[in-house]
């Protein structure tokens, strides 16, 4: 951490020190910011607090109530309803403001049916009905039957095995006991996982079929009381999602790497299209999964594979038959982006792009709505400054809604795709948000934006409790580490969120619509969110996510998603506002360093375990540790773990460090010239574009960031120097050293735009 | 670890080294011997190979299904006539045999009942139906319907609340959510601690009246496949027990210390005996729990409370009352201990005291009856060798099959304070087994005997693998440490286990006969049983414990409990032929030096722990982190952990290592004379009597045992140097000084036995 990160932080932290943490001292806070003087600190903090005072709570209800009213899915009449009323609205706020079109792939289901054949016959429901009370009925025209997007159609009759979460781990518990996939209909558990990976794995191991279904144990009564008398999910809930491949590509299946305008050219077709899935597949509710877990017979499942249905989870395979049906209907189907533009005075060619989601699997109340409604009263606030005040951004901001992101972050995608050069010249950060609850802040991103992050959130206060939400978090992450079995993770979080720095920030894997933006196109992103005490998350992606149910266990009074608009408002005003980019570069060289720890330490512990596994294999001892009267086997040997010569990922992370020292002892220098301040913030921009790979990562181009991706065996949970750090843990170890060198080599190229800025200003 | 430990060690080990772990060389294993001269060792090895053709795994299940073809539980007529066939069996062997009967206060019920009332009324079944196909039935006469022994009787109508496994920790979680005990009827799930806590706990905690039940996720379908499918407790099966307070004292309630032989003087009547509860409890099925658990309001059980009925758990109160009903019938009842002796020839006033119990809760065939035939089959073969080779034991050998034992170690702890003296004084050994399953070895006990019990247990193969036990006990522990999510406990274990030394015994805390021999009396004491891979658990202390059960599912062809007798058997064997005490002082003294450790590490941890946790609270940052929606209150303020004066207690275990050291090299020497051997044997007889403290342990006078003793908060579970550690665990801060200085007291006086020892034998 810098010595400027510190300072800062001391001065962010002053006002809430002492032992009153939980009653901060009234008033404004004061401080260093980032990228602005003293004095043009205090001006931006008095604008921040009028825009504080012009985002009204009951508004963002009033508009949650209007988006969630019907069901809002890719290709509903009120999809595109709620873009064109959207439309209308950035532009009576002064936006200027258009929808894009886009036409992609999407299959929508016209058939499903799964039953359980033999001598106890069940045929599955596959049906959310109605929850008595809740203004938004689940049975109302248009609401469609829960469905996987993407899946592959099928209509396969087979035993089934039950594949846990269906991961790759569970995948060789399953060859341990013995218990064989093929030809089998695979039923897996929500959870453990990305969704999409389970159905593809199930695929890659010889599944004809796959069924995901919601166990009690992760989603439903064994969580809390289910809808409607708490908020998880009842016994019919089900989860809908998306199963195409993301972690080979986002947006539309049939054309990657260009926007899918109307007319555009394919370069895939359906069956040609690598992330789509060729097994049929189908969500399914705990209530019609009773009856399929039961029926499995084979050897009793270990204690990670079981969850809280009353009966004992055996792997399989069941010794009846399960029939399983899947048809869609298969068409390109038009998706509405919504464009808000507020050109800046200064550089209008900086732009922040600030976006969220518009369109959910039925009514999406808190997925994505929640986040939108948030988006649009920033929009709101801040053209009523622009009205009001005169005031103007420094830089352009792009208040984006974005279509399609469920089936795969599809609006996004495609737009990034179409204005990729663009972007790449002139975008300086891209701003997420999506479907929050009452809770703690999340913030997730590119490390440069660690202190913008953390001094923004430093300002806005907590709703409950009206301490600042960062206080809030720290405070929280220190009360998580002191329940009884808090992990090692959690106590070192808490160690951190103890001490008086800025808090680290997560990286950004995928699951959102920042992954084109960042790992695409290498434009530094930030996600910004709340939760973890909101429990919309019993209903999510189910028609059950409603207004009705958001209000009363999501976010009563929806003061947190008045709170995500005063915390990413702030972000973007600040960076509109800023006199040089609010970056720091030293955050992000920490970081490197950790994460270059992190990967000695996995091939160094990997060498370990797989020594003495192999030794205990050899010797026989581990057949002999096991029970003969069970099928299990021992795992197999594997290949040593060999020397990895990190040497130049060291050297690479520990040239970074200096750079971003001698980058911001200029940056932080009070005599730095207007002229010098003006060719900084030119030289800096697009420096992440130097950590975009022109092969991208191993087997999928798509991806270029060297830092950050989403995990090939993770699907939304982040790798970082993925090239290296996956090489490693999927044991391709003749590719590590390559890795090594390319990531050192963005790194390398990373310092050297830094050492120009640098000289550029005079450095 | 001792040089000579390491070098018997590793020829101990050089039969199984090598690649082929699990396919030992055939034939005898050779190597030192503790105690023994070489040319001794191999005519002991010659004895011993006679000794395990001797045992009969058929003959041992003939005894079985005999013994468990009737009820056995305490004062019913089964167990006097399993008493009395027993008796004339030893005498058949040639054993000098009687019985010892004593008179204790017993209560078995003669009324029973538990009722939800309200809208929805619930009569609980609290009956166990017989399992059809088990040909010992649940329904014969003698049955007595579940109860727990010792419970308080009573006729209480109140709301019930649910407390998890209903200890300490569970209760702070209570009060932090607000929810109060006082007046309630207490619900509690057997496990996370001893049985006799749980009324116990509920009583001190206000509450009227106490149900345990068997949680399916603990004991039941969640586990494995119910019985009679498969091994695990089936809806309507009921853990019996007794609740008497051990942890005070063991044995009849109404005469602590001194034997209970008809008419003798008692100290107390059922009024005032400290260890009795005073509230009705009773043991519970899932199935009768299940809607008693659904009746509870109130916050929802945090998930560390969670069990695996498919409900929400609440914490309650319940909105309706639960009516309770327990009506015993309290009276002296006889019972009746068999003790058999064979007279050592040439150190007859040296004893080794075998034993295991013969009463069970209903037909008891795991527990006691797979330990207490191996016990009887060892008996009989030492009388074969007896009769058809003229052996006989240097030292005596005392065989008891305990009564009682079920409601409180009652008949040995009787036994052992009629016999107090003499065992005091003669008294080398106890050696104890109880319910053992198939699978690996277990040891626990004095570490003065660890390497005995290492010797012993790598002569004995394992009669599934071929293997020595203890080799396979290796495995069993590396191969766990392995496991995807395994602690840093068991992978520490199997670092242990895959290195060269002996493998490290386990400290006693409470739970079988061992204890007033090892706790009250100063015996050292070893207990050796198998398991892990039988799964006789799931039907522990019900009337499904039967012989069809145990054959099916614990030890199928009762291998493993031929395998006891053969390890406890080889046990007693060695210790009675050595010529000297085959005691390792320097394996105890390694042990008392990883105890000092670690109460030093304690102190520091709950040091450093409390005083975070303190500065959160104070700070206030605790409130800001909870939510404040939900009724979670902050812990309570701590006194912080003052310095703790270690030094007596460091110095003490330098000393006693130096001295171990000290005698252990004349123990080694080959010129030791037969009259300083004579010598040797003499002064460390009896020497684990200086272990014992006068006053006893805080608060409960009739544990003496300053090393090991049961934790007055785990009922069951060991706490090693109990009045330093509890005192640290339990904050009575201002006691540990004094508690240092007492246990430092016991090690040095310890020493000081050791080093006259090595001046007796010449050193």
């Amino acid at each position: 951490m810098s010595i400027r990160s510190l300072a800062l932080a001391a001065s962010l932290f002053a006002s809430v020190a002492g032992p009153a943490l939980s009653q901060p001292a009234p008033g404004q806070p004061t401080g260093a910011m980032l990228g602005f003087s003293d004095r043009g600190a205090a001006a931006e903090r008095d604008l921040e607090h009028r825009f504080d005072a012009m985002i009204s709570a009951p508004e963002l209800d009033g508009w949650l109530l209007r988006m969630a009213s019907q069901p809002n899915q890719v290709g509903g009449p009120h999809d595109k309803d709620n873009a064109e009323w959207q439309l209308a609205m950035f532009k009576s706020w002064g936006w200027d403001a258009h929808i894009e079109q886009f036409d992609i792939l999407y299959g929508v289901p016209v058939a499903e049916s799964v039953d359980l054949l033999g001598p106890a016959p069940f045929h599955a429901r596959l049906h959310e009905p109605a929850i008595p009370g809740d203004q938004t009925s689940a049975d109302m025209p248009g609401v469609l039957p829960p469905y996987l997007g993407y899946q592959g159609d099928g209509d396969v009759t087979a035993p089934l095995v039950y594949v846990n979460y269906g991961m790759p781990d569970d995948y060789r518990t399953l060859a341990r006991a013995g218990v064989d996939v093929r030809g089998k209909i695979a039923i897996a558990r929500y959870g453990g996982g990305w969704r999409g990976l389970k159905p593809k794995l199930a695929q890659e191991h010889g599944a004809v079929g796959c069924i995901i279904y919601s166990d009690p144990k992760d989603d439903g009564y064994y969580t809390d009381d289910p809808y409607p008398r708490g908020a998880q999910r009842p016994a019919d809930g089900v989860q809908r999602g998306s199963v195409n491949d993301i972690t080979l590509f986002s947006g539309d299946p049939l054309t990657p790497g260009v926007g899918a305008t109307p007319g555009a050219p394919h370069r895939y077709t359906r069956e040609t299209a690598p992330t789509l899935m060729k097994i049929p597949a189908l969500p399914m509710s705990y209530a019609d999964a009773l009856p399929l877990l039961s029926a499995l017979g084979g050897p009793v499942a270990e204690a990670s594979f079981r969850g809280a249905l009353p009966l004992t989870y055996h792997l399989g395979p069941s010794p009846v038959m399960v029939h399983l049906v899947v048809k869609s209907d298969w068409r390109l189907r038009p998706i509405y982006d919504v464009i808000a533009t507020m050109k800046g005075s200064e550089f209008p060619d900086q732009w922040i792009v600030r976006g969220n989601h518009h369109d959910g699997w039925v009514f999406g109340a808190e997925d994505p709505l929640s986040g939108q409604v948030a988006l649009m009263a920033e929009a709101k606030a801040m053209g009523e400054l622009a009205k009001s005040t005169g005031w103007r951004p420094r830089r352009t901001l792009i208040y984006a809604s974005w279509d399609a992101e469920e089936p795969g972050l599809i609006g996004s995608t495609e737009w990034a795709e179409s204005h990729a050069a663009d972007l790449q010249a002139k975008a300086v950060m891209y701003l997420n948000s999506d479907n929050i609850d009452r809770g703690y802040l999340n913030l997730e991103g590119s490390h440069e934006l660690q202190t913008l992050a953390n001094g923004a959130a430093a300002d806005v206060t907590d709703p409950e409790t009206g301490a600042d939400v960062l206080t809030r978090r720290r405070a929280y992450l220190q009360v998580k580490a002191d329940a009884p079995g808090a992990s090692a993770e959690a106590k070192a979080l808490a160690k951190v969120a103890g001490a008086n720095g800025p808090l680290p920030i997560q990286a950004l894997g995928s699951g959102s619509d920042y992954t084109p933006f960042l790992q695409h196109l290498g434009v530094p992103s930030l996600d910004v969110g709340y939760g973890g005490e909101g429990e919309s998350g019993g209903v999510y992606h189910s028609a059950y996510d409603t207004h009705d149910h958001y209000v009363r266990f999501g976010d009563p009074g929806m003061r947190y998603s008045a709170t995500l608009a005063r915390t990413a408002g702030r972000i973007a005003l600040r960076y509109a506002d800023a006199d040089l980019p609010p970056v720091d570069f030293s955050a992000f060289a920490t970081t490197i360093a950790q994460y270059v720890d992190e990967v000695h330490r996995l091939a160094d512990r990997e060498r370990e375990e797989t020594a003495a596994r192999d030794r205990l294999i050899d010797s026989g001892g581990y057949k002999l540790g096991l029970d003969p009267a069970k099928a299990e086997l021992p795992p197999e040997r594997q290949a040593e773990v060999p020397a990895i010569a990190f040497a130049p990922l060291d050297l690479a992370s520990a040239r970074l460090t200096a750079s971003a020292q001698r980058f911001e002892r200029l940056y932080a220098s009070p005599s730095l010239s207007a002229a010098h301040k003006a060719a900084l913030g030119r030289a800096v921009q697009g420096i992440d574009l130097a950590l975009m790979s022109a092969q991208g990562l191993p087997g999928r181009p798509w991806y270029r960031n060297m830092i950050y991706a989403p995990g090939t065996e993770t699907g939304y949970g982040v790798k970082t120097l993925p090239a290296v750090r996956e090489a490693i843990e999927q044991r391709r170890f003749a590719e590590v050293d390559g890795a090594v060198q390319a990531t050192a080599a963005v790194l390398n190229a990373y310092a050297d735009r830094l050492d120009r800025a640098s000289v550029a200003a005079g450095g």
